[in-house]
């Protein structure tokens, strides 16, 4: 399967991406640029393996009938000090919220996503300190 | 350093990034859903890896004073047909236009961002066969 991306500078460290009608706007640190003009790369990968995830999981959840009302995916990492910042480690944390939603099959469709479906997460450095946090109705459960 | 993303789920496979002031849609692949609500999450690494080097090279060659008029950088992907649909190979192609550019800066600076800088690069899976190509003022030169 083929994929493409491209981005057309504008100033400084501003970029924009334009893909499949879509559209958004690229920017450097503001400590570097002194004001942020858009999303930062790294913050890219984290919303793309927080999508990636995210995807997977309701999509597993539709096919377990399981009713989902809210659902949100916080991804938050520690980035090397020096050059190049990598990744050192990444926390997901799943927020579910909705009416007689049970653990069980939480924990199942983040498992499948992990280990079979994610390819963003597949695609990342193993070295990546990878684990998750599971909300349930505000509560934290047992991952 | 810490670096936080979060998605807010919409519907079917629909999510929405929002980060510091800045708002972004992502959808699944337009033959699941049918219509496509968003940017992929796989394209999102891809324009993330993009505007990491964009941003690397542009900087350094204001550094060594080279003037570019425009500058697009450009992410091709390979990636796997079975899950997980991880990257396999990208082409990222840097396209300068200018009066007075010389290639040596231009391959010194791409390298600087591959070998030094780019932090996304560095987090990806080191299996990525990731290759480059240079455009200048619309001729490929030798990269």
């Amino acid at each position: 399967m083929e994929l493409e991306a491209k981005i057309d500078w504008e100033q400084g460290l501003a970029f924009r991406a334009h893909l499949g009608g879509f559209s958004l706007p690229l920017g450097g640190e503001p400590k570097v640029e002194g004001e942020q003009s858009g999303f930062r790369p790294t913050e890219l990968l984290l919303v793309g393996l927080a999508g990636c995830t995210g995807m997977d999981v309701i999509s597993i959840l539709g096919k377990m009938k399981v009713k989902v009302g809210k659902f949100h995916v916080a991804a938050a990492a520690q980035v090397a000090a020096e050059h190049p910042k990598k990744f050192l480690s990444i926390v997901v944390t799943y927020s579910f919220a909705g009416e007689g939603i049970t653990p069980e099959p939480l924990r199942k469709a983040i498992s499948l996503s992990e280990e079979k479906y994610c390819g963003v997460r597949a695609s990342l450095l193993p070295g990546i300190a990878i684990s998750h946090e599971i909300i349930l109705n505000g509560e934290k459960i047992p991952g």
